[in-house]
């Protein structure tokens, strides 16, 4: 099953991949969920919003068990962050069919569009606009680099921009929604686990950074006469860091757009935009309004204009403690990794299609042990073992779930 | 005549022009040279490297009086820096004739190609090429942003690649070339005076600076586990702005890269261009020195791997002293701007084809005033009056040195 969806959307500069939603890389994929559900006899379908269902039994019963994850990747990202939470739960369902489970409550697996927002630069598109956390008007205004806009992105593909929007009914059929996905820091690693429970991913959101300053020739114009944005954006990139670390959070300027971007030509524009998350609301507040105090503070000595726009924010997720307690009871009952202990519980500062449901459905989330802690590069990785590892974890609470 | 070059290559967005050599809007300027030549029955070629001749009299008599600039432009460039320098040469030949002049020597009008390197990275290939500057080896090479190559870019225009090279004896046929260009500082403006001539272009080069770190998510990976590389950067940059200043110098980081350039991801790789000149070779060396020892200082500390490649140089040109007093006191005799002082005598820090061509041939410059000072922005301007100044005292030098 990995064999098949490797090669989709590799770069063979970087060996990682990007599959941008509504690309050719992302209809591959797209082609090869439709493929794996198919084999396995499930109903497939694309609802409203571009996401992917492989349904085995009615949908329209309610009480539905879910899992599933995505398959869009960050620019030149790995192999497991999304992919994995997808292929394990075709695998889970195997090893389900493999023990001769009974269903008891319909359950799909799911594809959700757009999670990583790499390309119109907002995350988890097609499970906001499901939970209708992203208004129709908004994502129709939202262009990639290159200045198609999200409507044309999904006409090019062959779906209707129209038609997105709200779809409470759908998720009021799911009774409980569990994504696995490849830990994005090295908490298991060091604990010694390969499957953990999640607890809550922090609040987060990206913010974009305009400086402005005078275009001018780089060889002629008198330092004191420049009114250069990249001195800014540099003050302001470091400022970022102090702060995340006073405030024990998490502050990255991972991209930039200059204009006019030549090597002799100071810029008129420096656009950068900031990552940041920490462990509860308060202290995001306080890390970015610092961050922003600082750019401005800069901004006014070096004569250069700033205009700071949130694109996106997700409020503090905490998952559910009853189906997390669940969850924990029916891995440790089995104890399936022999570990001796409970599976640990972590909290994650990333997104996940999982923290956007959990607003309107009962949600949880299993890790899997990543070694490096490597995550949104190439280098990601899981182990064989601990991806069977995470694989019989997710088949074990699929069994409590929905066949008990 | 500036009417119809106007329009070519005009960005609707930024008002700034996007001439780039060897594109759609480069071969209209070369269009638009060809029939201005025509038009006062000149003989138009181009020669092995893509620059433009239009010729009055015979090119192989030697001891030909050459003038001209470019037309290709920086990203977002204005519309005076080169152009100024062919209309002004096109319109002195229109005043010579009007005033009867009769040539003695052979006279040519040239326009020299990709003189900025906003497409390939390196300024004055046209005129480097030709005067043995720059071997065929390393421009075969040159790849532009889109990975398209020197060779492929000027095959895809219709020219031949392999043609490129050394072109002494073209050059041996010139007694004298004279570049008009606006200029691209505020000197003039501060002194009063509509024209003024060059004493020396500033020594000049271009360095990569490329940064590399480990891509990582950037919502999961701890402060303390990040090799950002974004970091270095900022501080590189910082770091150059006050070396310049103690030097007094100028160095410029306005040109950058960033792989994956993802918002939630740390790069991978920062690649940060800085421009630096200063007015002798003593300096620049101290402060690109002052400014790499920084970069690598930063670097070491944050776990990055940095390499430096100086990707072009142009060390300082000291315009004949014959040719410059010469032209000073055809101008001076005049007193054709009614100042009642001697033209002013100007450095500067941009490189010029002029510069390039010092080597090979008696050169001088003739610089137009700009009353802000603006370069490489559409703001760039010069007034109708002082661009009327310019292309009578740039008649005045070709009379002085072609027709006695």
């Amino acid at each position: 099953m990995w064999r098949s969806l490797r090669p989709i959307g590799r770069s063979g500069a970087s060996g990682g991949y990007r599959r941008y939603a509504w690309t050719g890389a992302d209809a591959e994929c797209r082609l090869w969920f439709q493929a794996q559900a198919e084999a396995r006899g499930l109903d497939h379908e694309v609802d409203r919003n571009g996401n992917q269902w492989a349904w085995l039994g009615d949908p329209l019963r309610g009480d539905a068990v879910v899992t599933g994850s995505h398959l869009d990747s960050v620019p030149d990202g790995g192999a497991f962050d999304g992919p994995l939470g997808v292929v394990s739960s075709f695998a889970a369902l195997d090893e389900l069919r493999r023990r001769g489970a009974v269903f008891t409550k319909p359950f799909a697996i799911t594809n959700f569009g757009d999670e990583e927002g790499a390309r119109f630069g907002l995350a988890c598109v097609g499970s906001r606009l499901a939970a209708g956390q992203l208004t129709v008007e908004h994502a129709h205004r939202l262009r990639d680099g290159e200045g198609v806009s999200l409507p044309q992105a999904m006409e090019a593909a062959g779906y209707d921009p129209d038609a997105v929007g709200p779809d409470s009914e759908r998720l009021a059929r799911i009774g409980a929604f569990v994504e696995l996905h490849v830990e994005q820091g090295r908490a298991l690693d060091i604990g010694g686990d390969p499957v953990g429970v999640a607890s809550a991913i922090w609040p987060h959101g990206r913010w974009r950074f305009d400086f402005r300053g005078e275009a001018n020739h780089a060889g002629t114009t008198r330092l004191a006469d420049r009114r250069d944005p990249m001195l800014t954006y540099a003050e302001t990139v470091l400022a970022a860091r102090r702060e995340a670390e006073l405030a024990g959070g998490l502050a990255t300027f991972g991209k930039i757009a200059v204009e006019p971007n030549g090597v002799n030509a100071i810029p008129s524009l420096v656009r950068g935009w900031l990552d940041s998350r920490a462990a509860d609301q308060d202290t995001l507040d306080t890390l970015v309004g610092a961050v922003e105090r600082a750019a401005r503070e800069h901004a006014e000595k070096a004569g250069i204009a700033l205009d700071v726009v949130r694109e996106s924010f997700t409020p503090v997720v905490e998952f559910r403690h009853a189906l997390r307690d669940e969850i924990r009871r029916v891995l440790d009952g089995g104890d399936p990794h022999g570990t001796g202990r409970p599976a640990p519980v972590l909290g994650t500062g990333a997104g996940h299609d999982a923290g956007i449901l959990s607003a309107s459905v009962p949600t949880a989330m299993l890790f899997v042990r990543n070694p490096t802690g490597v995550s949104h590069s190439p280098a990601e990785h899981a182990t064989e073992d601990d991806c069977v590892a995470g694989v019989l974890a997710l088949a074990d609470v699929l069994e409590g779930l929905a066949c008990s």
